[in-house]
């Protein structure tokens, strides 16, 4: 097909399917004649990709890249190119170096041991997820990982264990790989908007608006 | 104390302190003379929650007054504030109007009632879930919705009722509505980064590195 009719397959414009080529986030299409290129199923298929982890996922041009470029790479495991990914589409992470931040890293190296994990505790999930906690304790929150981060822990294992099985129902490598980041991105979305409406159910069964709450 | 004080309690640059000032997301200081602000305990926990919710929640300057203004207006209910804070901390919302869109958007719809939640359907996470699940439909994965969409909703309504579990137990209504913004926001990373931790675990138990895989 020609880059109008990818167009309108994938509601992506002109323009933007030309920059993303540019990027490398979409292969060249074949030429056809000196000024036309002619695009295929994989290119409907890469951009909806692209679309999705811009769209829904918020990641960046740069980010998409290097994740597609672990994918691929045929000489990488599944394994390892879940890692890949994981580097480039971990939670944000930031905040100072102070004592809170040391001592959520204690709590997320022995949280590991307690559960298990069989995880380096320099993945960028284990230090995203010790910011969050050292941000927590500054907001004077130490309670949250006493009372709950257990509870987030079961649920968290719940769902990875159905996103592994998920992935690992597809046939093709390449299929697999994909259905990782796509599930990986796109599952945080869908887990978050779950936990709000799930909120929203739990406080309304809660707080009495007549005490004024 | 004053804004230097402030600025090493917290590791907030003087200058950024001032823009925070100036944009409304910090009360102004009390003037001790005409060229000098004095700050308190107050000043140093407001600071601290904004710098979380920028640092480790990725809101916007813009995003969090919105949230700050429903945190602070004593005329709201908490349920009401909660529901003004989640309008302001959606996942992100994107991707085109189009059939999968529409099937998503009913099927988020029988998912709540199915479920039993308390929820409007224009809530803002429930757009956002339809979103997700559009955009995994148009990349070939409306299986996902089929296979694990409940095992995500039973995950989130467990985390649901430890949050709102851990919030109802404060006592003043400032740290019940400021307790579930933070929870909110640093809560989607806690989970997020857990779930990424146990997806590497349960990867290495179901990916034989020595079948290429």
């Amino acid at each position: 097909m020609r880059v109008g009719e990818l167009s309108r397959r994938t509601g992506v414009s002109v323009p933007t399917i030309k920059y993303y080529v540019r990027e490398g986030l979409l292969p060249t299409g074949e030429l056809s004649s000196p000024n036309q290129a002619r695009y295929d199923e994989a290119h409907v298929r890469r951009l909806r990709l692209v679309r999705a982890l811009i769209d829904v996922g918020g990641l960046s041009v740069a980010a998409i890249k290097d994740v597609l470029e672990a994918v691929e790479d045929p000489g990488r495991s599944v394994h390892a190119v879940l890692g890949a990914a994981h580097d480039h589409i971990a939670p944000r992470q930031g905040g100072p170096e102070d004592a809170a931040r040391d001592a959520a890293r204690r709590r997320v190296t022995e949280l590991i041991a307690r559960r298990g994990w069989e995880v380096d505790d320099a993945n960028p999930a284990a230090r995203s997820l010790a910011d969050a906690l050292a941000a927590l304790s500054r907001l004077g929150h130490d309670r949250f990982a006493e009372v709950s981060l257990e509870a987030y822990a079961d649920a968290a294992e719940r769902v990875a264990e159905t996103d592994v099985a998920y992935v690992a129902s597809e046939v093709a490598r390449e299929d697999v790989v994909e259905g990782a980041v796509v599930g990986t991105v796109l599952g945080d979305v869908v887990f978050a908007s779950l936990r709000r409406l799930a909120q929203v159910d739990a406080s309304s069964r809660t707080y009495d608006p007549e005490r004024g709450w």
